[in-house]
């Protein structure tokens, strides 16, 4: 490797254990999120209320793009985001329901 | 509402409250860790290093899922997390690499 190929590979490697660090936040961030969800979910089931419910997904989506912009997120992504996130809650929720 | 209800309403805002805050935590990280996948990006643009690095990709799951069990979080969902969010970042490499 030239000395430049050297310098680029210890920059890429320091950006890649930021990334792991920044991985395990998400990981256990989202671990946190499923159990408030889940929690919900056991509500929302002992209540039957159904287990989506559109105007609190739009209250969540237009914060999370007020957010985004304010952490230089892609706005499409973090809604992309949310989704993703969200059809996995819902997943879960119609779960808990079958299982009663 | 009976008093039933209004004790679920009340559970139910405050799971919500706690979500909302775990959103912002994701958000910013997820902001964060985009600063570093574009720094990869413009590395690897800049060496001509391929876009993808399914040996790095490969390293990444293996860790997330290991993480993902100690943190209660499905594995299964932890690795379609992660490759949602590689998806993204090699798209924002592939445009990286475009722009050139």
């Amino acid at each position: 490797m030239t000395p430049d190929q050297t310098r680029a590979a210890e920059i890429l490697q320091s950006h890649r254990e930021s990334i792991d660090r920044l991985d395990s936040i998400l990981v256990y961030t989202l671990g946190e999120r499923f159990k408030h969800t889940q929690a919900v979910g056991e509500l929302k089931a002992l209540h039957d209320l159904p287990a989506s419910d559109p105007a609190r997904e739009a209250t969540q989506i237009a914060r999370l793009e007020e957010l985004a912009g304010k952490a230089d997120l892609d706005p499409v992504f973090a809604k992309k985001f949310l989704n993703f996130v969200i059809s996995e809650v819902i997943r879960h929720h119609e779960n808990t329901k079958n299982n009663k």
